[in-house]
Order: C-alpha cells, then structure tokens, then sequence
C-alpha cells in the first residue's frame, strides 16, 4: 500500500512533471539480460493437452515451488509424473471466476479411482505455511505491499508471491497459481488432483489449501475452456473433460524451451512493480500509488 | 481488513467452536424473499451475440451503473442501444486476465468507423469520480471492507463496490464491471466501445476510466471466449470476431427474465459478505479475518 522502497528506486527522470514514463511492459523490455534468471527444466512440470478442433497441440507448463513451500506435495508430484500417472486422466472442472481443476474424474469412486503410484507421502495442513526463518536469505528486504485484508505483509521473495506473520510465510493464491485439490479433511490431498487460479485472486484459500507452483506458459489454454455446467463448474459428461495426453517432469521432455524469469531483487524488477503501482504512462490520469501483491505478475519469457 | 461491524452481526450460533457454520453460498440460499431486490429492466442492456458452433444463443446482461457515477457515459449507451448502433459490430479483443471489448472493429479509422449517433455528450476525466456528498442516503454506514492498495475506504454501497476518499467516491473494476473504452485523451471514450474485466481485479484503472455497469448473466459466455493473439489482445482477422447480433435497453427486450440482487443493506447481505471474511464452513481450516472488496461478488438472481 506504501511502497515507499520501490518508489524511492524509480527513477526522477520518468516521474510524471517530466512527460509520461515507461509501461510496465515497456520497463520489462527494457531489462538487460543480466535481470533475467533462468528457470531449471527440473523445476517445470508439462501438461500436454489432446490438440484442440483445428488440431492445434495444446501444451501447458508450471512452475514449482521452490522450498520451503510445500514441498513434500511437490515431491509426490514429480513422482506422479515420473510415473506417468497422469497420462489419460482429465481436465473434469472449469469454474467461472475461479479454477480449472484436473485428474482423475473417478477419483472421488474408490471402485474406479486410478491407483496412484507407491511412495507418495501424506501432508498434513501445518505444511501449508512455512516458518519464516526458513525463507531465503534477503527475505526481509524483498519488495513490500503492506497489509491487505488476509495478510499482515505481504511481499514478492525470490520470484514468488508470499503472504507473511510474525512467524510464518506462505504462497498467495493469485491468477496463474496452481494448488493441490483435496477433500474436506486438510490432509487428503496428495497432488494427483491440481487446479489453477483463472479469476480474481481468491485469498480466502491461502493457508487452507497446498499451492505447488504457477502456470508459466499456456494459461490461456486452460482459462478460455468451456465452464462446466454441474455443482462447482464440473463438468458433467466425458465429452465436455479435455484429455491429457501426458504430464512430465521438464527434465524429461526433449526440446522445452528455456524460461527465464525477470529477478525479482533486481532493479528491473523494481521499476517495474513501481511502475505497476504508479502508472504514470500516457494513458493514465490519476496514478494509484499502491498495487495489490496479485497484480504484479512475474514477468516470464522464453530466452532470447 | 478489520471488518469489525460485519462479525459482530454474524450469529454467534454460527461460530466454529459450535461446529460448521453456513457457506456463503449457503447464506445466500437461506435468504429470506424480501432481502431480495428487483433490478428494474430499464437498467439493464441486453447483449445477444452471434449463436455459438453448436447453434446455441448467447445473450449477456449487463446492469448499468446508478447516479451518482457515470450517468452521462450511461445516458450515451442508452442512446447507442436505442439506435441499434451495436448491431452488427463485434467482440474485438480478448486479452487473458484483463478484458474482453467490444463495438465498431474500425472505430479507430477515421475512414471506415461506424458514424456515431446523433446527441452524445462528451464527458471529461472529472465524472470518473463523483462527490462523495452525492452518494445515496446511508453510504456512510454501508458494509466497509477497509483502506486497500487503491483506496483509503472500499465499500458495498447500494450494491455496487465504491471507493472513496475524504471527498470523492468511484466505482471499483472488480470482477465482471463494464467501462467505457478510449483513446489517450481522457475525454474520448462515447460509450461505444466497451470493455469487461475478466481476471484479476484491475484496480490502477480506477479513476482512469469511466466505469458503467456490470455483467449479471452469461459473463462465461465473454470469459470463455479465445484469446486474441495480437496486441494487448485483439483478434487479428476477422473471423475470430464474434458478431454481435443486438444490443438493447432491458426495457425493449420481451421476455426478458426478472432479475433481483441480494440488497446490500440487509442482513443476509451482512451475513453472506462475513461468511466471505471468515469461511468456518467444514472446508476450511483458518478463516482469514478479512475480505477484498473485489472479492463479494454481489448475488444475483432470476426471480423464482
């Protein structure tokens, strides 16, 4: 709310008295190379979608969460598509406003459930935060938002939106993130079922449901699917759920491209997220002078 | 955030050391009848798209803004519907967690636009906000979500979400708001190109532009729609517009459906936006103690 650092970083020469600025697409353009990080392909995990009508692949990718989040439901993840276990499976819920949500469409039939594979480990909800001394180095300097209403601070630290108390951070449920579906006891989500946020960031789950990652390339795949007509957007017969063709680890697929994420403790970053918060470009009249930790999204490319 | 005078009207009975309470949607159901309101027809605008590929209609309903806000963007769309101005225009852009827009695809050459009609006004950047002495009797005690990133105060105000400093009031882009579309100078936008949110709430647009109503019926039917694969989201051929068949005042359409919203006075409305604040139905694990005010969509339905 009163990001007085980043104001501070951005730059006098593009302030409003001395003609309109930069748009934060045109700060992310401007980044040299040396703010861009790359993403390991270990970190990613590929959805493969059957081709859409006109036969067009349909490819999604997801990024991971990096400790200390959430990382046994990761784990149990990388070994659901090292397995291959999600190859057949479905996307079975398309909620407006709200997710997609994929997996088994029998999972909820223990005569039908698909096994899942040996080794996955149960999560109980005290793993759905992390304690704070466990955050990277540098956490505490990391870009501020201020308090908003589920979140005494909130900041963005290594790349990832992250909601804070005195004593424990977790992820924010903004556009894009992906968490594990469960059933009402908190421990009950093992990763075989994910979803992923396509509307107004609903807040109201952080701390109740595991996250896992963020959509990174593809989304527009997922948020432009019919909605489901049944309870809650599923989908109510075979035909309406998208096949998966395959999910894989992004070590394992040949040819992926190289991502790269804009740093976000980099000056580029910075202007850019002040530029979020204060758009001074040509369009603009009244600059707001704050920004919600949901409407700064990661800037992610594919490596020039 | 603090959202002290909402829990202190949620029952006691309700809590969750007396086990779990209702869902919002819940709440919304157990309404009584007369914590419903009828949205009269002439406030609507009636939106029929070209039928779907499998031949089904597509009709989108939009409530326009009451006074104080926008009232001469408001008066100009009345006018452009009872003209029949829409018909045969399109939806031209769809850019993913932002708008779909719509209206004349050469509006913007001055050698093919679609000649507006006769007795629009021109509105300056000055009725993006109103005075806040103008806002209906009562908004002084209106549900109050608290200062966020945007706006020193946000509230439910007669039903639509509103922020407000010492003087001004304004309405939010939340979720599913319409606003009017223009070029740089800020006095440029008629009403004939409108826009609707479909993602993240994108609040630095907040007294940038005029704001006029809100999708009550078939928004999936705009947010489903493919997403532009030119800039910022426009369809780059012709054929990726869809045709919009009809726009028209509520008041013209026979057979339209009788609308109602829950009134945002009330006490299911209380009840409803508090269970938005702290879920203590059996899902949920920790209530988070607050509520954006982009995140209380207002419910609506046809009347039973």
């Amino acid at each position: 709310m009163l990001f007085a650092s980043a104001l501070a970083w951005f730059p006098a020469a593009a302030r409003a008295d001395d003609g309109p600025a930069l748009s934060p697409p045109e700060v992310v353009s401007a980044a040299p190379a040396a703010q861009w990080a790359a993403i390991e392909p270990a970190d990613l995990l590929v959805m493969d979608l059957a081709p859409d009508v006109a036969g067009h692949a349909r490819r999604v990718v997801i990024q991971l969460l990096p400790p200390p989040f959430s990382q046994g439901w990761v784990g149990n993840i990388r070994k659901l598509a090292a397995a291959h276990w999600w190859d057949g499976t479905s996307i079975n819920r398309t909620q407006d406003n709200y997710v997609v949500q994929w997996g088994d469409p029998d999972g909820d039939d223990k005569a039908r459930a698909k096994p899942l594979p040996a080794g996955l480990i149960t999560n109980s909800e005290a793993a759905y935060v992390a304690p704070r001394f466990a955050l990277p180095a540098g956490a505490d300097r990391a870009l501020a938002f201020g308090a908003d209403a589920y979140a005494p601070e909130t900041r963005i630290i290594a790349g990832w939106p992250v909601g804070l108390d005195r004593d424990h951070a977790w992820p924010l449920h903004c556009y894009g993130m992906v968490g594990v579906g469960r059933d009402n006891p908190p421990d009950t989500g093992s990763g075989a079922e994910l979803y992923v946020v396509i509307g107004q960031a609903p807040r109201q789950l952080d701390r109740n449901i595991a996250l896992v990652g963020r959509v990174i390339d593809g989304i527009e795949l997922l948020s432009s699917l019919p909605r489901g007509t049944g309870t809650i957007g599923f989908y109510t017969t075979a035909s309406e759920r998208v096949p998966i063709m395959a999910i894989r680890n992004g070590g394992d697929v040949p040819g992926l491209p190289r991502y790269q994420l804009l740093a976000s403790d980099g000056d580029s970053f910075a202007r850019y997220a002040a530029a979020r918060a204060n758009r001074r470009d040509r369009f603009f009249v009244v600059p707001a002078g704050g920004v919600d930790a949901c409407n700064v999204p990661i800037p992610v490319r594919r490596a020039p």
